[in-house]
């Protein structure tokens, strides 16, 4: 990974318009968080205007967590509509393997979409890698896999940049993985801040060059990571609730220097 | 504008029930700050109890932030039962100009809903004024237009009271525009503070008598700008997530006569 | 009420995976609340996949506060999957004599589901029981009526554990009634505080033995109450939006010592 953070700033002066179908549970932490980074959130669900808000946005993020049957067709109208644009399309697979309706959902969603990045925890990952693991509902649950090669197999299933996150996070493309060590572990006891991510990763792929992807996807990983670690200066384990509100105010206050002199990154594949 | 602020205390003591037809983004917000506030917020979606929960409300308030062909249905339902009850019917066209749907659903809803109050900011009330602006997503955009005028005009081609918010709020009437001039730029940064205030408006209108409407829309703005100053005392630009948590806490505290002595209000038209 | 806390250390270390079928006001309060406590939440609301995560849930959680055909459809499948399979199903009747739609909907829901706890506030109960009461929306309004009454009524007539909550809150069984005494004026100010408790409520019973699970609703109550006060120490009333944030934390660094000791706790029927 390029040692310089150069897409924050972009994501800064472009705002680009993030256009998310997302889910009761996360769309209003998402925002936030978008409008605090400095993007600009769209959240719609209607079939019908799909296309059109599609072609408009700067990136599309298409996240499970509540699947229905006209989110679906949402999904696959807007999913298609921006590929067709060449706005780039992020998928995150909210325990996609707790159900056969997520299983079927996600099969027509990646048959139908080229995504320019996946991105989902341990045990999301390893059902699209098809390999065993024992998720528990939305949460990453606990598996022997090796986390590189699962995150590497789905890159290379879905020809995409499949991003794993967790305790560490792990970017990769048909070549490489980036393993990428900032974070904290309040992270996971705040609902939604995996779609955040992901809807993160849109907001960089936004304002990058598609051969740039990579470099934006394994940024966005890391200037959440380390915003959370800013987040945390001085809470307590137990302080869910007061870092959710931090970690707002730390996205808009992070920048590049900072995210670059803490920042830990390494290749293993 | 009266220079008392007569309605606040009215909302306390009346605690009307606001009747909210909204998105999955700003649901929970709203509902919050109506709590905060004093008003009792409900908020439902299903076209079958519409009419029911419509007259036992003291005002309804449509949202347009995530249109379906249910929640239309469920909105003209509640918009025409208020209509008939004689219970004030607020819109908020959230995006109106960034999609076909949202476009003909907001032309459906105002040729069959008389309403009392329409809000929005200035790329959503320059579409229904028909002057030419760049929206961008749910975001205001930019645009040249005259404010003051637009909000008239909006005035005028819907018989009611406009509310433009933004920097300034412009509140016009078929005569008459007031602009208020409080408020802080942290408000833009909080996902669904535009809808909160619609739903503000709606809690002021359910207490004051028709004529004293624009007044009360007028104090609607003013209350939630000043309390939004309150809550940004000490905190930097980048502070959104402590800004929307102090928000909610100012508006419970926030009293007519702190509202007296710090509002900014002149006729300009 | 064993003046012993025995559920709260279970939770925490079973962490039992609580699938809620909810509305958009309380999806993510909910969520953040059930993960602070130590439990897992899910929420999904598609009919199509009920059966199947109903079977691997600890407990579901039915909340009526924004009723649909298809949620109702969602309700009943997973209810009764969740009956079949020995899992217990809370039900909260959020605002049901406010209409026709709500009160069909809960003769459906308990014609065909064996509720472990029904919980709601007076209003709700109210109704339930056949009470006169003026509700007010979705909050509990006034009556006349004995509360403690109220609640046996319920929980006899469905064969339930009945949960009325309010400034005391009453848990009822078919022959007891336990009168519980903790809590904060600032829980009604916040959304969801009632849905939150109706997701805990599970959260107990998910790790309770069937003849315990009058206990461990009683402790459930009691330690939601006792975070609510200790999130309230140094708050004014009017700062509801702090008290959310405070509420999460607490709920996380609450422990059975604590509030065995700050318990008010009376057998009264």
């Amino acid at each position: 990974m390029n040692p310089k953070i150069i897409f924050l700033d972009a994501v800064r002066e472009h705002n680009p318009l993030i256009h998310n179908i997302t889910n009761l549970v996360s769309a209003h932490f998402t925002a936030n968080g978008l409008l605090a980074l400095g993007a600009s959130p769209m959240m719609a669900e209607s079939p019908d205007e799909m296309a059109e808000l599609a072609t408009i946005s700067s990136a599309v993020v298409l996240n499970l967590g509540t699947p229905s049957d006209e989110k679906v067709s949402a999904m696959l109208a807007a999913g298609m509509a921006a590929n067709q644009a060449g706005v780039p399309v992020v998928l995150d697979p909210v325990a996609v393997g707790a159900s056969h309706l997520r299983q079927k959902t996600v099969a027509t969603l990646t048959q139908n979409i080229q995504f320019a990045a996946i991105r989902g925890n341990a045990g999301e990952l390893a059902y699209l890698a098809d390999v065993q693991w024992a998720s528990k509902g939305v949460d990453a649950g606990q598996g022997s896999g090796n986390l590189a090669e699962i995150a590497q197999k789905v890159a290379q299933k879905f020809n995409t940049i499949a991003v794993l996150s967790g305790e560490h996070d792990f970017v990769a493309n048909h070549d490489r993985v980036m393993k990428l060590s900032n974070g904290v572990a309040l992270f996971p006891k705040v609902t939604a801040t995996g779609c955040l991510l992901s809807a993160i990763v849109g907001a960089f792929l936004a304002v990058a060059p598609r051969e740039l992807a990579f470099q934006a996807a394994c940024e966005a990983c890391t200037v959440y990571a380390i915003a959370g670690e800013l987040a945390a200066v001085g809470l307590q384990a137990t302080q869910s609730g007061t870092f959710a509100v931090r970690l707002l105010d730390a996205l808009a206050a992070i920048d590049a220097t900072q995210t670059e002199q803490l920042m830990k990154a390494e290749w293993i594949i």
